[in-house]
């Protein structure tokens, strides 16, 4: 009974933060037509969500376990809702996809506080919110172990307007937005391995995810784009990989979170190779055609996002990377735990 | 680097035993188009599956938990994939929807035996094809603990077609699919308190999502529906309670599960008030009025599916259940650990 309430209670507090599509969740007094008009139709209550689609759904799911993603003991509760919920988005962003419903796969130990998991879901509805997206079904269970499981859903009307991480091409420029690093110094901070800057722990327990420059970007037609979650390293590997291509990338040019030139310092370690292995900044990493580059340059400055160009498509290969000057290997990603 | 070859390989597994779908899957060499004309354009591996949809999707969650849905010293590999997935799937059972897409976030303990993972996977990856449904995304991560969470996806043309549990009308007849009991006895067999046909342990163990059923059912005008999964006491009441009228279930109707009460004398218990309480049957209980009993009656017939008339809507109400002879307060979910 005390889960019921509970769960009631939440799935109240989600849709009070629902944003955009919250004003649109019918209400279901028995008295009502059984379907009604909105965009969804039926909420969480009944056996499943019913929901108005477009023509394109794009899914992408993703888990953080306590003590593999994150540790309950470094991270507030609003913070583990809050990026669990990031890092899933953060793949509808690198498809370039219009986010619109996420379903919530709470696992929480027993006798967790309950207004520690209050804060836990305001830190989900809040992201959903500032997303534009609705919290629109979830299972919320018990286990011995903390853990978050998104299913993120996206829709498209033309699958064109879609970019996958396959389409580089040899002469492709390689691009980058924001900066990076920031999370695994903010990681470092957090966990009292360094002294840094409130900004870097925050870019590690609230990373935004980057969905409206990834629809810019594929509006503006870039060619592959992936998320950097596992680091610069592993996952333009992937895009190189996916692409059939090699790629080649100027350590130098990797755009550097302020701060974290001067907490590599108190490790001694080169701030570089840190942003190319930190993993977790969910950036865009993007490939387009040269002829593409300014309405690239354009679409990001009017988005007010930082662009930085770091390497270029070399040729056909197997999914190689190399780093200029050359620190292979590089590997991501050493957030993990 | 280990865990990218077994995610790789439990893609081949699932991709393999996709069923239905899996012939439809597009397959993405670099010099592929980006994207092509099955009904999945695009496979994990790349940020997001990206499916042609239908104009309205039907989701569900569900998530089980080592030690709170099952245990994993009492239950198979397979089971426990198979098992976590029927109870999923028997949510998109209940609307009446037409399942279709699975995603799957897999939890595991570091150092799980590679066969076993497999086992599991592939209890999913048979049902999913039983059901034609396709695997279409997942995330696979370590954990403490064991924890499957599946999303399940179903599509309508029309939510009309679409049956929720809000529609029961004082007058309507209450009935329910093939037997009870069956499943809570099983587990009982299972952990070695009665002795009973290895039959009773499948139903716990392999329980059969009623899809086509549910599709049937909706189809002959059924007022509500909903899935026993926490047990016919409690699952009435939330039938009850969402269409807001009281429910009279006659317990000397209900359809027992072969083998029920031989287990049940071992423990001195009402087979009835187990058949009640148990939990976990996956069968659907549904409303329909008088006029409609007889399409009921011949579109389960046609199936094969055997059908219980076993209470009426008596009246409005704030949800109650009563049983006839009085043996409230019945709860489920015993099962529960």
């Amino acid at each position: 009974m005390r889960e019921l309430e509970l769960i009631a209670e939440l799935e109240s507090l989600l849709r009070g933060r629902g944003g955009a599509g919250a004003g649109s969740v019918a209400q279901h007094p028995p008295e009502a037509p059984r379907l009604t008009a909105g965009r969804i139709l039926r909420w969480p209550g009944d056996d499943a969500a019913v929901l108005r689609s477009r023509p394109y759904s794009v899914v992408s799911v993703d888990t953080m376990v306590d003590g593999v993603h994150f540790r309950v003991e470094e991270l507030g509760p609003e913070a583990i809702g809050h990026r669990a919920l990031a890092a899933a988005l953060s793949d509808l962003a690198a498809m370039g996809a219009e986010a619109a419903e996420v379903y919530f796969a709470l696992m929480l130990p027993p006798g967790q506080d309950e207004e520690w998991i209050r804060c836990l879901v305001r830190g989900v509805g809040e992201l959903a919110a500032a997303c534009g997206t609705v919290v629109a079904g979830g299972d919320i269970t018990a286990s011995a172990v903390l853990a978050l499981s998104f299913t993120v859903v996206g829709w498209a009307d033309d699958p064109a307007t879609l970019v996958g991480r396959d389409g580089a091409r040899p002469g492709d420029l390689i691009g980058v937005t924001g900066d990076l690093g920031g999370s695994a110094a903010g990681l470092a901070a957090l966990e009292g391995r360094v002294r840094a800057a409130p900004e870097l722990e925050r870019r590690y327990a609230f990373p935004v995810p980057r969905l409206a420059a990834g629809r810019a970007l594929a509006r503006a037609g870039v060619t592959a784009m992936i998320d950097l979650s596992d680091g610069l390293a592993t996952d333009a590997r992937h895009l190189a990989a996916a692409s059939g291509v090699h790629v080649e990338i100027t350590l130098e040019a990797l755009p550097l979170a302020p701060g974290l030139s001067a907490a590599a310092a108190q490790l001694g370690r080169d701030p570089a190779a840190w942003a190319a292995t930190g993993g977790e900044d969910y950036e865009l990493l993007f490939s387009t055609g040269p002829a593409g580059a300014g309405a690239v340059q354009r679409t990001l400055t009017a988005l007010d996002v930082p662009l930085t160009w770091i390497g270029t498509v070399v040729g056909q290969g197997a999914g190689s990377v190399s780093f200029e000057p050359d620190r292979t290997p590089l590997h991501g990603f050493e957030h993990s735990l």
